[in-house]
This record gives structure tokens, sequence and C-alpha cells, in this order.
């Protein structure tokens, strides 16, 4: 038997993604639900196709207004963490697809205050200095300047104070207790801060689509105890799974966990091909004899999942990288060259990206259309 | 035995000081500590000299700084209620016969997020409307505009965000339940509360002293207990009683108590004399006769102790008065009739100010000389 946690903060152990959406009391994106995707968007994302987004809650919903007219918008966030990795990307990656699709406002929440609340040896500037790293390299992801609002709770709060203090008001200790795991020992400041990760579903009166990571559903779940009776809709969500971690296909990767877990965004070539050739885990055999003869295990082998969720989008090809290992006619250093080529190609267009970024980052939070719009707003 | 209650929200029986001091842990105002007062002030309020304002935490480290030359400064508030009563206004006064002393810094904490989270029928709304019209009242002590900064919670968070973080982080959910009676059905928003009701005490780096009634003590001692790891003072404070509501010298004035009460600062001429003729308890004897044979008893009488406290600052008239009640030459309707010309007096006079006082609101709050520099701000 298996144990695994998800937690907003914590995942740990080989995660069995159905008994989470039985725990989640989520629903898994069958074939018919993507098939109407596809028809809407015209193609599927490479991650929705291949199952690495896999459960949603009211995405059903969440089409129907759309095409009635009556319409959505996304809402996504990000904890500061001092280096960002290819995994924090990676929902941010199928946001910019959706808002590409839908054209629709994003409202990215960074949430300053609850990565100081939760972690005691943090200082308020250095969480600060983060953020202003990490927008940096949310806007290099590509999102449109004049539909998406990127802001910190610690400078938005006097927008959403009333309508802050309007949720607060509905959820009890014991709410946050049973979902959060929270106890008597949690500081005021974290068991209070579940009602301002909800507040951006409330941006718009329509519904509110979050693509995220399924660790961050217990929030939603709790957003939608509340939702209606505060006047708003109950909000959908859509879930990705997490990217593996270099050193095997169970858990999250992490920033804090160490060189051999994660690629930074901000790693070189060289720092790239080191960890992939170093740490990466492999599916396949010992020695190039036995893998000629026997093939390696694509399901547990790190770079071919990389491959397969974020860095090979031609199904063609990534079909031939798989048949080919199991075959035994791909070896394992040449399949961690692929992926070194790949993460050093997207690595070099993103830090372009990010360059570019610097100019941009007014736009995003304070001037461009969406932004300006939010900060003329008091929400209640 | 008599048994009573005194938290923030809840005032009720009998209320008996001594015991109330051991249990808060604070210190009874003596004589020694009286006298340097009155040698630091050249005289001394009423409510000092009579008792009313009869303990306090560290005030005779106040009176080292002030001596010293580093300083303190005070800081008191008001959760907005719909009709502010005589009972509200008895901690400002003594507030402003100390800045006038001290000539210091005075910052009023407007608590209309409290307010809003603790009464779930309240609309936010009304909480602001309610808000608005208790700053006239509070304008109207005549506190000097230059050195007063009236902020509302809501308006100011931006401002105290980051501290109001670092606060929260240090204060946990025991702390709050032992402290305040909450438990796990208490919405998330009060229990967090009390983090932005200790922020105030650190505005300055100075020591600051709180006049407010003594329930209102619990916060600062979570204040005290977080002050010094955060880098400022624990904050001196200096405790009122509560004036007596009209139906007897126990319990606490309400506005929402009904009209039996309190003297509500909007009631007219009439309505003071039809209130304090029908309603104010009296310790005089059931008949004429009898009062003028046995005297009346100036201890339990409402219309006496309310001459103690606010209306007859003058210690021989009020000498005079309880000499003569106790003897039996005062009459019960005398008293009363002593009273109502006090109160209508006071009355009409705060009318009169608090006109004016629409003129200066933008002064207390936005632009005077201290608010204007705490516009400038934000507290890390």
């Amino acid at each position: 038997m298996e144990n695994f946690t998800v937690t907003p903060w914590e995942v740990n152990g080989s995660v069995d993604y159905d008994k989470l959406i039985k725990q989640f009391g989520t629903t898994r994106i069958d074939e018919k639900l993507r098939e109407r995707m596809k028809k809407t968007c015209g193609d599927l994302h490479p991650m929705l196709k291949r199952d690495f987004v896999f459960s949603h809650r009211d995405l059903g919903a969440v089409l129907d207004d759309y095409e009635k007219g009556s319409g959505f918008f996304l809402y996504t966030g990000r904890g500061p963490s001092k280096s960002m990795h290819i995994g924090h990307i990676v929902p941010l990656l199928f946001t910019k697809w959706l808002q590409d699709k839908f054209k629709v406002n994003l409202y990215i929440e960074i949430t300053d205050d609850e990565k100081f609340l939760y972690r005691k040896e943090y200082e308020w500037k250095d969480v600060q200095a983060t953020a202003q790293q990490n927008i940096l390299d949310i806007i290099a992801v590509g999102f449109d300047p004049e539909r998406t609002f990127i802001f910190k709770d610690s400078e938005y709060v006097k927008n959403v104070y009333p309508l802050l203090m309007k949720t607060a008001r509905k959820i009890t200790a014991s709410t946050v207790k049973a979902v959060f795991g929270f106890n008597d020992s949690t500081n005021i400041g974290l068991s209070f801060y579940p009602a301002y990760q909800v507040i951006p579903t409330f941006f718009e009166k329509k519904r509110c689509l979050i693509p995220a990571a399924i660790d961050q559903d217990p929030y939603w779940r709790v957003q939608r105890d509340v939702a209606e009776g505060l006047g708003y809709y109950k909000t959908a969500a859509i879930h990705t799974k997490f990217l593996p971690p270099l050193q095997g296909v169970s858990g999250k990767m992490s920033s804090s966990g160490g060189a051999e877990t994660a690629i930074l965004l901000t790693d070189d070539e060289k720092t790239v091909k080191n960890k992939i050739n170093k740490y990466a885990f492999s599916g396949g055999q010992p020695t190039v004899e036995e893998h000629r003869r026997l093939g390696g295990n694509t399901d547990i082998d790190v770079p071919y999942q990389w491959l397969s969720i974020l860095f090979e989008p031609d199904d063609l090809k990534l079909k031939k990288i798989q048949e080919d290992y199991r075959g035994g006619k791909l070896l394992t250093g040449e399949m961690k060259m692929l992926l070194i080529d790949k993460i050093n190609t997207f690595l070099k267009e993103h830090h372009e990206k990010r360059k570019k970024a610097e100019k941009e980052i007014d736009k995003f939070m304070y001037t461009g259309s969406l932004a300006k719009t939010m900060w003329g707003k008091i929400h209640e």
C-alpha cells in the first residue's frame, strides 16, 4: 500500500491521482470533455491531450457560459519562492494557452503574505525581492498585458478589504482546520489567509476558471462553500498533476530540495546538462548491452516524462522516442541529450523574454487596460 | 458572591474593579503615581482624581520617558456603533486632556473591520456610514488636528500590511482563544483581528500610552507578549472604569440596550430630561418624607455618579451635592435636574462642535500634519 500527502504546502510520496480525485471530490477530465475542449479551442494543448491536465470542477459549465456569451475569467497565482523552477512554470504555460484560446481576463495573485506567514524564517523584504523576480518569470510566459492583472496581496489589500472581511466572516476556524490541517499552534495570519486566496474568484460577476496544480484545490473547496452566499459563482477549476522531480516520478519538484530535484529557470546550459546527466532518474537498464536487449521503461523515466509533459509537443516525435526507448534503440544518454537540448532551448528563450519583461512590469501591474481598471475598484 | 464578565465585547454584572485588576494583571493607580501625574501636568483631571481612571500598565515608565525627553505617543480607538452615547465619549475626553497636557501625537483607530466581523447581521456599507458619523463625534471632542491621525482600518490597511503580517505571524490561535474566548466557531476574520488592534502601538519607536476602558486590556496583553520580539516597546495603558448605565451602577452602557440605558450624543433636551427622570436609577428614598429623614445613597445613585465622573468638575460643588443628598436636603428630583442641565449644556456644545467637525474631517484623516506623514508611510 502506497502513502502520499497532497496539501498546498506539501506533496510527498507517489501520488495516486485517482485516489486524489476521490479524496478532493473533483472530476476526471474524460474523453467527452476533452473532445468538447478540442472542438471549442480548435486543438488541444499537449498537457490536456496527454492527461497531465487531468481533473476539474465545473469545466463544462465554463464552456456553457463561454458558448452562451456570458463569458468567464481566469485566475491563478504564485507564492514567491527564491528560485522558480521548471515545475512552477507548468500551470502558467497551460494558463497562457487558455488565455490565447478564449481571449479572457486573467488575474495572477502573488501571495507574498502567505509565503511570509508560512515560513517563520523569512524576512518580509526578502519575500518582496523574490516576488519581484518571480513576476519577471511570469511575464516571460507571454500573457496578454492588456488582459492580465498581476498583483501582490500586500499591495492590493486595500482594494479588496471589504470583500475580504465579508468572505472571512463566512469561514470558521473549524473549516480551515479541517481543510488545511491547521491547529491551535497555527498563527492567526496563516489561518486567516485562505480568505484572501478566495477573493480573486470574485473579481468579476462571471464564472472563474482556475488553472493550477491540484494541491491548491482545498482553497477552491472553501470558495465553493461560501461563494453563492456572497452573491458570486462557485469557482471552476482545472487541475494539473505535478511535474516529477529529477530524482524520480513521485512527489513534487522543490527549489528548496537541493540541486538534485529541480531545474531552475536561472540555470545555464552547463548546469542543465550536468543536472540532467547526474540526477535525472532513468528508466533504462544498467548497461548498454542490457538496454539494447531489454529496452527502457518510459513510465518511470524522468527525462521521457518531462518530454511528454512539457518539451515534446509533437505526438509523432514523442511516440517515436517512446518506441525507440522501449525497444532498446534509444539509449539513456541519448534520451537525456534530447531533453537537455529541449530545456536549454526553452531556457534561452525564457531568459530573453525575461529581460524584456522588465519593461512590461508596469503594464501588467499598474498601467495595462485590465490593471488600470482594477486599481480603480474597491471590491465590496 | 457577585459574578461579573468583562471582555472587549461584553460587560455584565456588578464589576469588582479590584478583582479585575488582579484578573487582568494590571496595576492600581496609587496616591504616589497620582501625585506624580499632578506634578507633571500641573493639575489632575477629575476622572483621575476621583478614581474613575483607576488602573494602568507602565504609566511610570511613560512619565520617565517624558521627563527624559524621549517622549511617548497616545493611541485609542473606536468600534463604530450606530449611536454613540455618553459612555463612549468618556475615555476620549480623558485622552484629549492627556494630549493637551503632554502635546503628543495621538492615533485613533476606527475598527470598522472588527465591528463588521463581530456582528453577522451588519452590512459593510452601514458600518461605513456609522463610522463616518462616529468620526464627527470624535473630532468634536477637540483633539489637535495637526497631532492627531484618525483612520479607518479598511482604508489604512495597505500602509500597515507588512507590519500586520509580522505581528500576526507571532500570535497563535491558542493565544486568541485563551485571551478573547474565541473558539473553533469563531470566524477567521475575527480571530485574525487582534493583530490589527495591536499595530498602532508600533506607529512610533517610542512608548505608546493607551487611554481606554479596561475591557480593551486583553489586546494590550497580547501586544506586550509580541512587542519586543518585533523591536518595539511594550505598550503602556491607562484604564477607565465604565460609566454606569442609567438603570443602575452595574454593567456598561450600551446603545443597543434600549432607551433606558444610555443618553445618546444625538439626544435633544427633551429626550434627555425624559430619560433621566424616567430611567436614571436613584439612591433616594421612596417618599420625600423618608428622604428628608434618612437621606439618599450617592454610591448607588446614577445621577450623582454621572456628575462625579463627568459633569461636575468642581470638587467643592460636588462635595456639597453629596452632603446635601446624604443629609436629605437635596431631593432625587433636584439631583436629576442638576444632571439634566449639565448634560444638556454639554450636548449643546457638542452638537455645535460636531457641526464644525465636518470641515475638519479631512485634516484629521488625510491632510493634517500627522495624517499626511502617516499616509506617506508603509509600516514594516
